[in-house]
Formats: C-alpha cells, sequence, structure tokens
C-alpha cells in the first residue's frame, strides 16, 4: 500500500460493507495487521449453485507476514464462515474468539478435517499487545454468548469495532459492559465502526426476556404438543426454550444438526443448562403431548431442514397431528418469504395451528440494536470520526445520519465500500486507496474457480437449457461427413419436438456446407451454427438457450468447440 | 364428468384454490358450461426460465362445445392472462367483460396477433340467459375500475363468486353496489366463493382515499422532482396521482410498457381524465423540478423495469439528482424483497430520499379486503356453503374460519383444490370428482411443452452445470478411435481447472475401453463414463452437473446420447 506513509496506519474491510454478511475488518499499521473476523455469506435465494459467499483473502495473502492474529467477535457464520477457507489459503498464525465461538469454529475446522492448532480463547479481561498495536475487548449483548466489541489502540488514534449487538437492558444472559465502553470512550476513541443491521428500524429493540414471555404465556395456554422453529443461532432463545420448557416440565426432542451442533456446544460451555431435559425421537413415544416439545431448524422455510420436511409429511420420526403448535419464533430473513409461506401452507393442510411474528408479535427479537441504541453506542464511545459496518448501503447511510444527528460533523463520518481505505494519523482520518475485495464463490468444496462466465452459463441454462450441435467434418477434403447431431438438455420435451430438432440439424447442415465451400475454419463453423440455429430457436420459441457447436475431425483426432 | 347426474349442477376451480393468481372457475349444468376469469400467474423468483403459468384448459377442450362464454370480473392480468393461451386451444364462442377489461384483452390479442371477434363488453345491468344458466353481475369496489362480482343462477341454486374486492367506503370510483349485494343475499344463495387474499389480515383496510391525502401532503412537503413508483395494473392509484400532479401544477412523464399501456386505456375509457396533463422525456426538459412528476414501473424491484434502471443509471432519459424524491406507493409481494432492496440501496446510493410502504405507511393499501370486510360480504350474500377461493391454503382456511365465526356450519365449509368439484343438488352441496387442473408452463410463445424432466435438467445446470464428453468409436471394432471430447458449461472456470478437464478425458477413456474389451453396447458405454465421470466430480469438487456423454460412430452414420 504505497498510498499510506510509513506511520500511517490502515483500517478497512474486506468484507460487510454494503451487505450484511461476509464481515472482515482489518487494521494495520508498518508490518502489523489485526484482523476482526471472517465470515460469510449464504447466498439469498437462488445464486446458481453457490454454497457460499467469502472475502477476496488477495491482500492478506500478499501481506502473510503483517498478520499478528484473527479475533473473533462472536460465533456466528457471518463472523466465523469463511475461516475454514482462509486457512487454506492464508497462513494465520493464531485465531483468537470467545469461548463459544471457538467450540463452533473448532467443530466447523473438524467438519472439514482442517487441522490447526492455534485457536485460543479470549475473555474480556484479556488484552493483547503487539510492538504498536494492542486489542482489549469489552462484552456486548446478541443473540449469542461471549459477543465481544474491540479498541484497537494504534499509533494514530483508538479505532473500536462493536460486533454484533444490541443494547438488552433485561437481556437472558450476561449484561453489556457498559462501563468499560464509558471508559473507553473517555479515553478517547479516534474511528468507530459499528453494526448497522437494524439502522432503519426505530427506537429501542425489544428484550430477549419479552420473548421469555410470550413463550411461557403460549406454554401455559396449550396442553398438545408444541414444536418450535428458531435460529440454530440463537442461542440465547434455545436457552430460554429450554428454561421454559424445564418450567412446563416437558421434554425437548432436537431435529436438524446445526440445532443439535449449537446445543451441543452451548451445554459443553454452560450456556444451556438441564442436559437431562434432551430426549430422543424413540424416548419421545413414551411421553404424552403435554411434556413434549419439538425444537428443530426450518424457520427460514429451507427444502431439507427438519420442520419443512414435517410439514411435507416426509420427515420418518415425526408425523404431525391435527392438535399440535407450531411457532416460528423467528422473523422472515428478505428472500426467504416464498419458502416460509410454502411452509405454513403445508402446515395449515395438516390442521395444526401456526403462531409467526405476524401473528404473535413477541415470539420473536432481533439480536442487532434499533437506532436509539446505535446512538447510545455513539454517545457512549464518543468517537471523532465514524465508518458505519455491518449492513446494506442504506443501512450505512441511515447510522451515518444518526450520527449526524448525535453532533458529528457530516464529513466526519465515511460511508464505504469492501477495500476502502481509512488512513489514520495523529488522530484524524482521511480515505485514501483501496485494496483487493470481492465476492469469491465457493461451490461444492472449491473456493474461487466459479468466474462470471461460468455464472452466466449457469443463468442462461436455468431460462432456455442448452444445445450441442456435433458435426464431423473431414478438414481435408471440406465436407461434412454425417447429418450433425441435435442433443438438447433443459430446452424442450424432446419427444414433442421431434420436426423442430430436425429442422435444427438441418439448419446446422446448410450453415456448415455454405462455410465449408471454401475450406474449413472452426471458428467461422461454429459462428455460423450458433448464428443460424439462435436465430431460427428464438424466433419459433421464444427461448435463447446456449448453442454448443463441437466440430470434430477424428482423422486429425479430435477438435472441440 | 359420469359423477354428478344429469339434473346436478357443477362447480370447479380450473385455477385460484391454492394459489394467488390463474384464477378461473366453472359453473357446469347439462351441455351448459359458464367460466369465470382466465388468469395467469408470473412466477415468483426464478422458477427456471418459465414466463407464464396458466390453467389446464383439458376439461374445457374436451367440452368446448358446451362452453356458453367466458365472464370476466376485472382487468387484473391473474384474471384475464390466460386469455392468448386459451384462444389458441379452446374454442370460446364469446368473452364478456366489463370496459376496462375489453380494452386490456383487446391490447392482449394485438400484441400477439391473435384475431377474436367475439369480445363484448358487460355492464351491471347486463343479464344473459341461457337454457339453465343465467348470469348476473355486481359492481364491487377494487383496485382497477368496472370489477365485478357474479351471480350465476342454476337450476340447483344460485352460485355467487365475488371476484376481487374490498369495501372501500371512499373509494376514488363508484361506491360497491350494497344493495344489490343485498338483494341477491336475500333471494336466497346456495353457494359463495369469495376473495380469500387479505383473510389474515384483521380489521377493515385502508381506503384509497387515504392513500390520496397521503400523496398530497407529499407533494405539498418536497419542491423537487417526485418519482412514483407503482402497480401499472392499480388504475384508481395512477387517477389520483394524476389529480394529485394537477392540484399541484406537475407534468407527468410516463416509464414502462405496461404503465403507458394502462395509462392510454384509462383514458380512453375515461376513468383518467388531463391527458394534457402527459408529457414526454423530450418536453420534460423545459420544466423545473416542481413542476415535473415521473411516473414509472419497477415498484416490484423488476431488473428490466424502469424505476430499476434508474436507479442503475442505465437509463438513458433520465439521471437521478440528489434532491429527488422517489416513492414506493406500493407493498412487496413475497419473493421480491431481495431486488426491492438492491434498488433502494440503489436510490441512496444516488443520495436520492426514498418513501416505502413500511417508512410511511399511508402510502399505499391493498384492493382487496380484510377479514371485516370479508365478513361483512359473507353476511351481505347470506350463502348456505361457502367455498373461500383466490387464496394460498392459509388464506382458505383462515377464511372459513370466518364464516364459521359469521354462523355458518363448518360442514358447509369447502377448502378445495383445483379441479374438486362441488355439486350442487336442490340447494344442497356436496363435495365428488375431480376434473383435470394444474400448472401449464408457458416459456417464450410455447405452451406446455416444459415438462417436469426439462425444468429438473435446469435446475441441475443452474447449480453445477453441464459436461459433455464426446467419443468416437469404431464400432465394428470396438475400438475408441481418438481421445474423448471434453467441453463444459458452467461449471469451472476452464483454463484454471486443465489438470481437472484432463483427468476427465482419461476417466472417460477408461470407462470406455473397459466396457468396450467385449464388444460395444451403446447404453452400457454411456452408463459407465457417467458414473466414473460423476464419482470422480462429484468427490473432487463437491458439484453434481449433468453429465452427457455422447457416442457416435461416423462409419454407422451419428449416433447420440
Amino acid at each position: 500500500m504505497n498510498f499510506i506513509k510509513d506511520d500511517e496506519t490502515a483500517v478497512f474491510a474486506l468484507g460487510g460493507l454494503g451487505e450484511v454478511g461476509k464481515n472482515m475488518y482489518c487494521v494495520m499499521h508498518k508490518d502489523e495487521i489485526v484482523i476482526t473476523d471472517a465470515g460469510a455469506i449464504f447466498p439469498e435465494g437462488d445464486l446458481m449453485g453457490i454454497d457460499y459467499v467469502i472475502p477476496d483473502f488477495t491482500f492478506l495473502k500478499q501481506n502473510e507476514n503483517k498478520i499478528k492474529g484473527l479475533f473473533i467477535t462472536h460465533g456466528h457464520e457471518d463472523h466465523i464462515g469463511a475461516i475454514p477457507f482462509l486457512l487454506q489459503l492464508v497462513d494465520i498464525p493464531n485465531i483468537y474468539a470467545p469461548n463459544q465461538a471457538v467450540g463452533l469454529i473448532r467443530r466447523k475446522l473438524e467438519d472439514r478435517g482442517i487441522k490447526y492448532n492455534n485457536l485460543h480463547v479470549y475473555t474480556e479481561k484479556d488484552v493483547f499487545k503487539y510492538k504498536y498495536l494492542t486489542v482489549e475487548f469489552f462484552q456486548t449483548t446478541h443473540s449469542i454468548p461471549d459477543s465481544h466489541g474491540m479498541c484497537i489502540h494504534t499509533p494514530n488514534g483508538n479505532v473500536v469495532t462493536t460486533g454484533d449487538f444490541k443494547f438488552d437492558l433485561t437481556p437472558i444472559g450476561p449484561m453489556a459492559n457498559l462501563h468499560k465502553m464509558a471508559k473507553i470512550g473517555d479515553e478517547g476513541v479516534t474511528l468507530l465502526m459499528s453494526d448497522s443491521t437494524n439502522a432503519m428500524s426505530e427506537g429501542f429493540s425489544k428484550s430477549e426476556s419479552k420473548v421469555d414471555e410470550a413463550l411461557d404465556e403460549l406454554f401455559s395456554r396449550h396442553n398438545s404438543r408444541i414444536i418450535i422453529a428458531t435460529f440454530a443461532s440463537n442461542i440465547y432463545r434455545l436457552k430460554h426454550i429450554v428454561d421454559t420448557c424445564k418450567r412446563h416440565g416437558r421434554k425437548i426432542c432436537v431435529f436438524g444438526r446445526s440445532m443439535n451442533n449449537n446445543i451441543e456446544i452451548s451445554i459443553e460451555g454452560g450456556y444451556i443448562k438441564h442436559k437431562d431435559i434432551f430426549i430422543t425421537p424413540e424416548e419421545a413415544k413414551n411421553y404424552p403431548s403435554d411434556k413434549i416439545c419439538l425444537l428443530c431448524t426450518g424457520s427460514q422455510g429451507e427444502p431439507l431442514a427438519a420442520l419443512s420436511r414435517i410439514a411435507q409429511g416426509t420427515f420418518r420420526q415425526i408425523k404431525l397431528r391435527d392438535d399440535d403448535v407450531v411457532v416460528f419464533s423467528s422473523s422472515a430473513i428478505p428472500g426467504n418469504a416464498v419458502s416460509i409461506s410454502r411452509t405454513i401452507n403445508r402446515l395449515y393442510l395438516k390442521g395444526v395451528t401456526v403462531y409467526t411474528n405476524t401473528s404473535l408479535s413477541d415470539i420473536h427479537t432481533s439480536g442487532h440494536g434499533n437506532q436509539d441504541e446505535l446512538k447510545l453506542m455513539l454517545r457512549l464511545i464518543k468517537p471523532t470520526y465514524f465508518m458505519p459496518f455491518h449492513g446494506e448501503y442504506r443501512m450505512l447511510k441511515t447510522h451515518a445520519d444518526l450520527a449526524i444527528e448525535c453532533g458529528m460533523p457530516k464529513e466526519n463520518t465515511f460511508i464505504l465500500g469492501n477495500g476502502d481505505v481509512l488512513i489514520l494519523k495523529d488522530g484524524k482520518v482521511r480515505q485514501g486507496g483501496k485494496v483487493p475485495a470481492g465476492d469469491v464463490y465457493v461451490d461444492g468444496n472449491r473456493i474461487g474457480d466459479i468466474s462470471n462466465a461460468v455464472m452466466k452459463d449457469r443463468k442462461i441454462m436455468a431460462n432456455d437449457g442448452i444445445i450441442v450441435v456435433i458435426a464431423n467434418i473431414d478438414t481435408k477434403n471440406a465436407k461434412l461427413l454425417a447429418n450433425p447431431s441435435i442433443i438438447t438438455r433443459g430446452f424442450v420435451l424432446v419427444n414433442d419436438n421431434i420436426e423442430l430438432l430436425k429442422k435444427l440439424e438441418n439448419l446446422s447442415k446448410d450453415a456448415i456446407n455454405k462455410v465449408t465451400k471454401t475450406g474449413v475454419n472452426y471458428s467461422e463453423i461454429k459462428a455460423e451454427i450458433i448464428n443460424s440455429v439462435s436465430n431460427y430457436v428464438n424466433t419459433h420459441t421464444g427461448r435463447k438457450p446456449i448453442i454448443l457447436p463441437v466440430i470434430m475431425d477424428i482423422k486429425k483426432d479430435v477438435k472441440i468447440g
């Protein structure tokens, strides 16, 4: 980075700006880099088979030797999901994470067969001092235990990053450390980076304790079997569901791999008590309806999740009964409305009673703070400069406006994109330069070998299919050796379209004959076939499939198109 | 239909039950069929390139000679969108529609080059008498002028179908004909079929007049350019936007084909006045910002609609300015949340002020009635039996519960699916039998040649691409003539995976050699290639593309795989 001077400090995001997900933020001074979080995004809806989107690690690879450590704020996927991929590509000397996150990361690495011996637990009291950079922590409230914000001391000023937070004043777990935040604020903060997820929502978010009350009231009202779907990552929700079941004398049966994982790790960490409350589906058969609660994945209508399969009737272990009560203790993530709605319709069809956060709003609350909580953070930390993070553009913009409302000059707020660099010098901040940043796609177990061209082909084939035209040519004599073959996939119903396919065969033949009169040029033949076939197909079917001509000459070995 | 007796009357839906869209309902007595509506659905999100979903017309084709007429309740796509396809497949002697709908249907047929001379306008006063069946109408309030419900008199009792409605007591257009509904109810109704779209929403829906007030207040507040996106089909909304502009001295520039169509037809029909208020984009350049309003499509974030292109900066005629005000006078249709959010982020990025129905709720209201309005309809019509229609299952179920709340015995309510038949006999209704019904896909200009197999191939290619393996074999000598060729689309980035592709080539070669030792069997070769290549690909990439082996023997002419 030749755009910053040797005595300046750089702060930038490799992910998390202009998006909700794949959080990754870096602070660099001379030969020291401290990284905060390494998150992934699960693509919303249908992103052509992509399993994860992760940050571009090019900059980190190029500056591998400067990395002091990766510090994790909490154990959610959008903060830890990219770790297995990062470790495959970049040498990370140490990862420090709070207890619950360490459990989740460890399991994630085991699942992928990655050995890594430098994963350590930190607590709020720990301080990491390097030559230039010093990292300390403050506890926050969020939907998972052990969530922390960080203060990174640099020679050019202190940088605070909040991680994800809300100010839950009656939390299920421990209270946020307001006093440490106040102390950090008092000592002087040059730059605050703060969670913008709920920047569009007015007021103060609802406490988890409200949800606890709503659940309790719901358990009092119903004597039948209760099935609860919620986010497996919402550990506090799981905790108070467990506590509610304990109070109401119900045993819990857990369905869904991520739900089981999170509960196991939470029991190990001591966040969830009453280990004896969990029973197997087999054991559940011995309990009457009013002594049972099923806790499952599928609150977003994910087709393969437990609740979706229960609703479809394809889940061997659970058959719905019409006095069942199904509770969605969750909200709809944008993009999932249609699949959630499909699941709810199936549940209605089985005659069960369904509660969602639209029919019973207290059944869910977000783990992220609303506008008044964001202002409270700004007031406690009292930064000179502000960069909203963790949000789409409109959230960042609205969050910056909140800072301005709280008295910050507009020119001290930075609404940036991934890769944009902030430069700190003697307590002043300016924008300057860029580092490589962008979306890297993971499909299956391969990182980044999906290009835009591949994605574009998938999109076309998704909409209109593919037509392969195969022709054998005798190059020397410029002669087509046999009629071309037409093979299609995802284009039309072959049996109903014999004539159309015959026509395409003839068009291809004519196209080849037309351009081979004076010799054989493979590119020319291919262009002519594509032109002729696609024109006809488009006019007669209104479709635009991929046309893939394959020209072969077995005498010259095989040529491919 | 041998399950109904000659003196019985059949009522059934070919579309509209268990879904919002493709409404089509039939009443049949002896050799007379009266059809209500012929709607289409635009698939939500990504349905593998499908443009429309329409009802299955098999039953109508088989009973073509019985059809007396198609009666249209109003001019929305989910009630008229299947007409061009219906006319291509089934002989429909007459279509009767209210004035505004006739304008829209006419244009729809012209666009597709379909000549049809039996499209007629009906008014509320018209009565159509056939030998057994008689059709009359009552005016309702909805978001498009000339919306009607119908009462179909049959020898076995009267059947009322509401079409889409709300009870807007301060409507922008004419009032619903409560008195005619009351009269029909008083005369006795055996079966009511009623709109369930908003059956999950409590209370009484907001009047369009409230939206009118909100718009007026918004126009008073802003002196800058105002850009409004709304549903092109919401004619009353367009009407009061025009009236508001007139009051505030603004000219209107219209963008988007469907918006232009609807406005032209509404002006022709006299529903929208002030024809002189509309100006071209060229003319707009001569007006200051506070004298201009842009009215455009794209309220759902559709990628090609006017507002989306304006937000992207790819719309030649309109460049955004940072004092522009953009109003989404609309709600999000489920499935569109992500694309709407993308558009809003882009608008924020340009610095414009954005209003949506979440930031300013009075900026939109639905055209469908809430629970209290549905109860009012039930109370006015006083049916003996009730079949909720126009809704997903949970809406139908909730609507049936409303009828039960209003005193109807549960066994008199029918929650059915498309194709299920109700049989009327002497004022009694029972369920019995089925007619063919289902989804027919239209892709491009071709009806129904997309099968589940084609859709499945498209889905696989969308997620993982395709690998074509081409091999030339000398069948007589059971010999591979050259190395097989591997061609992929949408699978991996070819340049980064030369080795992988070489490996697949060798695997294919081995597979062929393995099974050609004792002779050539094309199916066996293909199976072996698929097996070998897909195993390797799945293990090494985690992907499951289509493997398409093509075996050729040019000496025997071409064989395809």
